[in-house]
């Protein structure tokens, strides 16, 4: 075959030698030959730079040159891409990644913090020098899923992009729910097993999904990066109750990154949402990851995979080192970062669907019916109202307040409507303590 | 941004104007702006070709040149993308495609019995005019599994690629399950309503799924096509029986498609299975595809969606055009042609796996301590024995004789234990008919 693409070797920098840059680095020790076979050219590990350069990591780096400034190394002659796996959304990786787009060095980084926050101003300088930006390792770990949104349905509109992209609450909301833990057990647990974080609150609280919802929206719909308007809700006010109670009503629980075209705008949501079992999405258990897309052409993808993990991040990663050993450039966000709307942003308040509610009810006359007319007053419908037997008993409040958790499901209304409607029910004083919702995507 | 692709048209030509041909125009015509937008310049439909040129297909096709031939088109040089849409292994399609490589112009095509069958040559052909040869659309329709296997995958080694690939086949699986179907009452029903085709060999026989695996199989894995080398069983021996008994079992029966590498060799094969129903192809009910990457680094993918269907389809050919239109070219089967080995085939007589066997037994005594023994003769393990309590009449045979079904589920054994296990037990004269025998796949 005659082969257009220069037969010199792709030397690469790496700036982050942690779990993921050491899997990129002994892949492409392993898979050296097969690589240039199919790329055409010889993939080298040029230079690294990590914090700790003396350590020994056993890895076979060659003749590689060592950097203790990213920065540095970014802007080296040694290498022609900078592989950016530091994280943060700060320095020093964005002055590196700028510092290697500035010197007209393509890069690749699964830094989903740093897109989030600088994707647009970096998109715009990596197009402007015609090098890739490329970061199939930011979203969904080893899911092509970027690759999927930029090049292969180029022929669709897309209308909803929604996914399980964090490892640590899908583990724990199916750990909570086989197990029937409640959630500050469960999270104790998850952080004995190394499967959370010392500070969970990243992953719990559904920031790490919002950065990555940020940047799948971004490709999706052709806009501009807006971190600031995802509605952002985690999983820490999910109880096994709640769990059960969706089990038995045909759903399960889990925390859905979600990008949706509305007839409001583009909505960018993170919270806990029950789905059907029927759905791909909630098959999905433990640690794995998974992107459902709407598009008008393909009708609806489902794609499942590692959300996270050494091997499985590095292959990502390759794959776009893949794509730059190709020669490719182009718009980093699907479109030119010019041509990227200002999305037009929806309220969350003018969400519409169906939502668990679960309220403990003060056991006295009348609260039933109080409930029942400030729905009613709000034009909120309702699907189906349980009532648990067990009761609740408040203690150490001096009085023993006994409540009744009652479950409603309500067809589709909107956001307004329903905290309207609580707000309302909680002055009447007829709850003990404070409304759980739950959001419910049916399809 | 600055652009280093041609601001000139890309020009299309398109043979065949069927369901997809037309969803194809479509969407290029409505899309225009966007992917003009996206790829850096417009797409046009410079001619297309059809069977009955005079016919009005509701179709924009503004100034396109019509052709009668389409050898004739793929060598116009009004056209730089050959498209070709018509299906089959011969010709017009392989003299059409061969003529457009030749022109230098680059083709896609959804045509796998064409792939599957001439794939190699015109994979070198491509290769040495130095043009693209694309294919998304053959093999699991909107699904871009062959973008994913050739580039997303670059540093993974893939073990195994498994998937549902024919969409009649699970429609008519699923309607069987659901509906507690028997074979030809649902293939009738599945004809009615326009799922199967009045001649329903190519799907239900398996060779459909067969010709997509066999490109899916030398991109996974390097070897050049070699379609015979399949092993191919269809659905038509499935009864309401064995979904009933599979069903209790917790399996559930797919017609698979499955490369896999093994000790032996490349195994190709395509055969009813029993996949888990906990395990991510399970749960792909109606005419939905999907496929099952296995592989070193990444781990597991599933990528699940929509098989057939014009826009669908569409959606993939369309994702290839985007492809050339960024000048893209390279191998065509993920390694140079060239390079591609001619793989060991892996006898079927040499498949590891569990079996799930149904015997209709004679009710008379020693019939099942004789099965037992031929199972043992044969270092056969048994993980389960199940009886069905109804009895079976063979009518019409002068004697009434009088069997009972019975399952046998074994644990990892080979094909031929299985076969010469089977053929003793025959001999025996224990069994009423031929014993089913249905592989099932654990992960």
């Amino acid at each position: 075959m005659s082969n257009p693409l220069p037969h010199t070797p792709l030397r690469l920098g790496i700036a982050g030698l942690g779990t993921v840059g050491a899997s990129v680095i002994n892949i492409l020790h392993g898979k050296a030959d097969v690589l240039a076979a199919e790329l055409g050219r010889v993939i080298t590990v040029a230079a690294v730079c990590a914090r700790e350069p003396g350590k020994d990591r056993g890895l076979d780096l060659g003749n590689a040159f060592w950097f203790a400034d990213p920065v540095e190394m970014a802007q080296s002659s040694e290498i022609d891409v900078f592989v950016e796996l530091m994280g943060g959304a700060g320095n020093p990786a964005k002055a590196a990644v700028e510092a290697a787009l500035n010197a007209g060095k393509s890069v690749i980084t699964a830094n989903k913090a740093l897109l989030a926050a600088h994707g647009q101003s970096l998109a715009a300088l990596a197009e402007s020098k015609n090098v890739a930006l490329l970061y199939e390792a930011s979203a969904a770990g080893g899911i092509p899923v970027i690759k999927i949104l930029r090049e292969a349905l180029a022929g669709n509109a897309v209308t909803k992009v929604s996914g399980i992209l964090n490892g640590t609450c899908n583990y724990m909301l199916t750990r909570m729910e086989i197990e029937n833990l409640d959630f500050a057990t469960c999270l104790s647990e998850a952080q004995r097993l190394g499967y959370a974080e010392a500070d969970p609150t990243a992953d719990i609280g559904g920031f790490d999904t919002a950065n990555k919802i940020a940047i799948l929206t971004s490709l999706a719909f052709g806009t501009k990066i807006d971190v600031d308007a995802i509605y952002i809700e985690g999983i820490a006010s999910i109880t096994s109750l709640d769990i059960k109670m969706t089990d038995e009503l045909g759903y399960r629980i889990k925390l859905l990154g979600v990008a949706e075209r509305t007839p409001a705008g583009i909505e960018q949501r993170v919270h806990p949402t029950m789905v059907p079992k029927t759905s791909p999405l909630a098959q999905v258990m433990g640690v794995t990851n998974a992107v459902t897309i709407d598009a008008d052409a393909v009708g609806q993808l489902t794609l499942i995979g590692p959300g996270a993990g050494g091997d499985a991040t590095a292959s990502a990663v390759i794959g776009d080192i893949a794509e730059v050993a190709k020669g490719l450039t182009g718009p980093v966000f699907r479109l030119p970062s010019t041509q990227l709307e200002r999305a037009p942003r929806a309220a969350m308040q003018r969400h519409e669907g169906g939502y668990y509610v679960r309220l403990n009810v003060h056991d006295k006359k009348g609260a039933f019916a109080a409930i029942a007319a400030r729905m009613a007053q709000m034009n909120i419908s309702l699907e189906s109202i349980l009532q648990k037997g067990n009761k609740n008993t408040t203690k150490g409040t001096g009085l023993a307040i006994v409540s009744v958790p009652v479950i409603l499901i309500t067809h589709a209304t909107t956001e307004a409507a329903i905290r309207e409607a609580l707000e309302n029910i909680s002055s009447d004083g007829v709850l003990d303590g404070s409304p759980q919702v739950i959001r419910i995507e049916r399809g």
